[in-house]
């Protein structure tokens, strides 16, 4: 039975980190991860469960004891908990929650008070905090301590906590110990604000050249936490691991070892929808069954025409998918674009009509297929660039992520346009 | 001609960050992005031209004149002239060599010097840097200068250049201003070698909770620069929308306003290579061209088979290149993961082979043609979960990125195993 589970595990699982544990775990079947989990020590728990994509996190969730429940919620922070607390049984969430002290509960009910796409939710609280009117010996008797990761800034509160300013750290070294810090702000330093969605967010640390921002609710300004460079990196990772997904028709959090019946129903549903269109080709191609029955060369050149649709048209679908995602795609270039993929379809359909003509033609011994295979390419090409352009702006109107379902559409249209236009050519000039 | 120039420009183009600049010229057909450019202000231009993709960089960099390259040339950075530098004619990149001051043309060599996938290629050199045997008040008097972005670190050097630690800034707070700065070293800060490839660089950061880490020659250990936490952004980001664009066999830096020949010409390659699978399917169901002349239900029902398999193949596909991407597939848990997705094909080939079969029975009144699909629907589904493991592993020891030519032979495999076992089952049990 676990013959199979030869995967070479390091000889000690826990001096790695904890998102290179999180990973390994991930590649392992489920009965293995459950043994390689037991080589994890008690202070990583929370951080490789977090690293860990939360079908997987899931799994082995499910198989713990109290005893490791236990240990797991002893000592999570407000940002693990959220992480985390999606994973978890409600009462393990409140049994963590009952175990956290008051600032960190307190965290947590702020955080758990934004929706899963707002910045909010997802702010850290390893700040350095000064009030407003603090002077610059009281930032060097605060620096003298621990310092979290990625701190280059002290930021400044006032009485209510709103946020004030921040002042870099750097520019401590140059003023005298008594300067009010207020006198040192950092002008350039935009807070981000807690409504923020995520996304929009991480977009502000393309500009940003700092590693972490602070981050204010929008009521009253209040300094609520930080969001850093890294926690975008890791957004903007995950977006596009979801966007590979979904193009599949895949959920982002797939286990690689998902049990076989839940992960069978959950592709059943794109086979589904995916048999619908094909369904569809299909009547297409029914409507000339006599034709086929007469010319028997259309049934066998039929895929090529559908297939070279399809090929243009993904082209133009991904080059816009990439615009969109990119903002680049605006009603005042969206005819411009339309023309050029056109041409460039016009150009590329009048080119493999001629060769896919020329092929047909010999092989079927029959000049008339050459031309019906031509004309349906060029035809078919034509309908890809445009549909390659007007879909994704389409779906993107209606909300719908192009990235998920562009491609299904996009090949319905050049299977159902192809074959209705070289069958219906075919029965034109051939029959 | 011009009508369809409606694009909105921002009144003052130049009130927009570099990076947003360089978007919004990318998204102009290239006749209005010419003009557009007008409005960016000299001491941006460096900054916009690396923001762009480099395909519509050059259509800019060909239209400039010899004014605009002067202005261009006259204050690049060693940083800038290598990202500019492939895009730049060679007398170009003289001219800007020529007047840098000998530092960043030392810099510039350096860095040169690399291959473009390697880590010493892309350092920064905005360090602070003091000589090993320094002291606190050294670093306090270097750090009341202006200090560079994501600067957590002072980094010193031995009298060769040889990187011998790093000291956090804040650990000076704590410190008397005689104590040696050795003393203070921060030992978990690991420098990263130039010769790393740049992606396993990046990875690095995935763990390493600081904003920028040195990089030092391989031979001696020489402090060559940094790499911050946003380049290995910039690299993830850059390598996802390079796997998009290959996953349609587009160019990474394809302009969305290419000139229509070139981008015509770089697209037939791909169309041309689909060309030849598809020809290969419709090989497979001349074979069975006899049948089909009889069946003629069997040339309406083709597609469906194919279209299953492919689907279903693609998910599978897209499941293992997300796990060769993370390094998650070893020879170990292969087997097991071929089991996996044999188990998920078979119970969804079984689901949708009983639905189709049911739903061909009926259309064309014959409970064999409903048997023929059903049965050619568990086979491919079959074959789909096979080649899904298999084609992406032979390709990544083939050296071959599986993103980019994967989902083509997968296609071409459910196509052709799709049309056999279809029409070979048609002909053994409808004629």
């Amino acid at each position: 039975e676990d013959d199979d589970n030869r995967n070479p595990l390091p000889e000690r699982l826990d001096d790695l980190e904890p998102e290179q544990i999180a990973l390994l775990l991930e590649s392992l079947p489920q009965d293995v991860r459950r043994h390689a989990w037991n080589q994890v020590s008690v202070e990583h728990y929370a951080e490789v469960l977090v690293a860990m994509r939360s079908e997987a996190r899931e799994s082995l969730l499910r198989q713990f004891d109290s005893d490791t429940l236990d240990q797991l919620t002893s000592d999570l922070d407000a940002e693990t908990l959220i992480e985390l607390a999606d994973s978890l049984p409600d009462e393990i969430v409140d049994i963590a929650l009952a175990r956290m002290d008051d600032r960190q509960r307190g965290h947590y009910e702020q955080s758990a008070s934004y929706a899963e796409d707002l910045l909010g939710r997802y702010v850290d609280h390893e700040l350095l905090i000064l009030p407003h009117n603090s002077r610059v010996r009281d930032a060097e008797r605060l620096l003298r301590r621990q310092v979290p990761d990625y701190s280059e800034h002290v930021w400044l509160i006032d009485r209510t906590g709103r946020y004030t300013g921040a002042v870099a750290i750097n520019q401590l070294f140059g003023a005298a110990s008594h300067q009010p810090l207020a006198e040192l702000y950092d002008q350039d330093l935009e807070p981000l604000n807690a409504d923020l969605p995520l996304k929009d967010a991480c977009d502000r640390f393309e500009t940003a050249a700092v590693a972490a921002l602070p981050v204010v609710t929008a009521e009253d300004g209040r300094l609520l936490g930080r969001m850093t460079q890294r926690l975008a990196f890791e957004v903007v990772h995950e977006g596009y691991e979801a966007q590979l997904m979904a193009s599949a028709g895949l959920d982002e959090d797939e286990d690689l070892f998902a049990p076989v019946m839940r992960s069978s129903k959950r592709r059943a549903t794109w086979l589904g929808i995916n048999l619908l269109t094909a369904f569809l080709a299909s009547w297409a191609i029914g409507l000339f069954e006599a034709t086929l029955q007469q010319v028997v060369a259309l049934a066998v050149l039929m895929p090529v025409v559908a297939s070279m649709g399809g090929i243009a048209g993904s082209q133009t679908l991904t080059l816009m998918i990439r615009g969109l995602a990119l903002g680049q795609i605006t009603t005042a270039n969206m005819i411009p674009l339309l023309k050029k993929e056109l041409s460039v379809g016009g150009l590329n359909g009048v080119l493999w009509a001629i060769v896919v003509g020329i092929v047909a033609s010999v092989w079927f011994e029959s000049a008339a297929i050459g031309l019906v295979i031509g004309l349906a390419i060029v035809i078919n090409i034509a309908a890809a660039a445009l549909s390659g352009v007007l879909i994704p702006i389409l779906l993107e109107r209606l909300k719908i992520d192009p990235a998920l379902s562009g491609s299904v559409i996009l090949t319905t249209v050049t299977d159902v346009v192809g074959f209705v236009a070289f069958l219906g050519l075919g029965t034109l000039l051939l029959v």
